[in-house]
């Protein structure tokens, strides 16, 4: 009897965790999201845990499981093998592998949520086949994963990628001390603040980039006129990872891109403006066909990779 | 009897041709640079015989040299193997590989100049050893080379490191759509063009970024102030390649960068404004050790590692 190969598959959010089994078809069994355990490191492990423990109990007697993928929030040391994630309470060099698979006695695969995004764009998303492709997650914060001629660029210490940090003005705010220019500028967060500080929407609170979008998407004046300045942003920091990196394709996600938009479109033809010409005519600018599930997907493929008879 | 092995190196610029022999230990022999030929690719194709066959003439009897390196300050096109360089009358999608394997009857290893730096740094200069590096060249244009994890990226295209288009300035100038942001606001013809604009020495014709550079060693105020413009653009320059990649060191060379200088030394503090902390702290921003040899040095490396038995 030959056994079918799958991966238990974790995206651990800063909010949410998603978990799945993944066959190496790409057909996923038991998706499932739960909020995010967040008060320690201890109880962060023991949800890990059981959420493979279930996966595992529920997966049919035909498939063999040589692997568990699991995708983070943040820095995943591989040298040191150990994470740091600024959101989890306790995930401060935290020793992740290790635990894990003391506990579970099954190989454990981590590496960081931007890598994955792309990973699984490239598996079951709108980059299936490409070798050379950079995701560009706009939400909360800005971040990159880089494909480059089929591998991730993990950086020498494991921190490539942190283009929230990309200088896109010579004007140096106080803000991008603590969070980079271009995430300063761009980002979902700071989509809201500007709105807010700018009273887009006159005293109401907790204005978000949802509803900067929502407004540009109804043609509101305002809304345009404060987004034109983060278009440009947008298309400045797309240029720059197309003239570095000349990617097939660049896949835009996160909160910010999530659907088909206006700011797409102005997005889009913006970074013709500032990249590479030649490099600028080849790449296809796209938005994630997988949105919320490109991490999982991606987890679950970085453990397949991993899980490969040498 | 064994046979040492050697490569004929060749460093084609838009001015000047360099031509060695390396051994594998890093020794060279009757390196030599002459004009470039310029007038038609069959004249440069001429001339590049003659210097490789120069080179295996003189070369002793007991070495074994299995390849020819050339790299070329253009864009090498791997997939088509051709080469563009706009510098150099007729070589526009020339079939340089074949048309030079045909005459000399040895393997050709191409690159673009920006690649060979790297490789050059890495085998017997600054970087020694290093798997993560970044070169950022700053001449009469600006370019890249790029190594992650040991390997040259390339880019889908080919097209990779064309970091003079990188944006750094969300006012965009018409200049910008001719050479690139970078290029228009830090390269050493900007420097000169600024210099002439300002009128930095009245009405002295023909001012260069090398006249600009010997004032502010000397102090003076006009060019330290014309200066300190293009320090931030270098600084930003420099940590958006540190944040995109994480590299172990980034490199600096190119003309403006020949010598230690007040310019470096600025750079060297304003890059950290900018890049992701974390990645600023374990970079190291060095000088090209290897200076105008980096080429050929890189050219003879990319051909030693192209020629190893399998």
């Amino acid at each position: 009897m030959t056994h079918r190969r799958a991966v238990v598959a974790l995206d651990v959010g800063g909010t949410k965790t998603a978990a799945g089994l993944f066959l190496e078809t790409g057909e996923s069994l038991n998706e499932k999201t739960i909020p995010t355990a967040r008060d320690s490191a201890q109880e962060s492990v023991s949800q890990l845990v059981s959420l493979v423990e279930e996966a595992l109990g529920a997966a049919p007697r035909d498939l063999s499981i040589p692997a568990v993928g699991i995708v983070v929030p943040g820095w995943v040391n591989r040298r040191e093998r150990t994470v740091w994630a600024p959101n989890l309470c306790g995930w401060d060099h935290l020793p992740l592998q290790s635990l894990l698979e003391q506990r579970l006695q099954l190989p454990i695969v981590l590496d960081s949520d931007r890598s994955a995004y792309v990973k699984g764009e490239t598996w079951l998303g709108i980059a299936q086949g490409l070798t050379d492709i950079v995701f560009l997650a706009v939400g909360t914060g800005i971040g990159a994963g880089i494909l480059s001629a089929g591998r991730i660029i993990h950086g020498y210490d494991d921190l490539a990628g942190a283009v929230g940090w990309l200088a896109l003005n010579p004007v140096f705010e106080e803000l991008y001390a603590r969070m980079g220019c271009f995430e300063a500028e761009a980002s979902g967060n700071s989509i809201g603040r500007k709105a807010s500080t700018e009273r887009l929407f006159g005293d109401r609170p907790g204005v978000t980039a949802r509803d900067v979008l929502a407004a540009l998407e109804s043609g509101d004046e305002r809304a345009r006129a404060l987004m034109s300045g983060v278009v440009v942003y947008l298309g400045m920091g797309i240029a720059n990872l197309v003239s570095t990196l000349n990617p097939q394709m660049v896949v835009l996600g996160g909160g910010v891109f999530q659907h088909p938009s206006r700011l797409f479109d102005q997005v889009r033809a913006e970074f013709r403006r500032w990249a590479q010409p030649f490099a600028a005519e080849r790449v296809r600018v796209e938005l994630s066909m997988l949105g919320e599930r490109a991490g999982l997907a991606g987890a679950a493929c970085i453990a397949l990779e991993n899980s490969l008879p040498a």
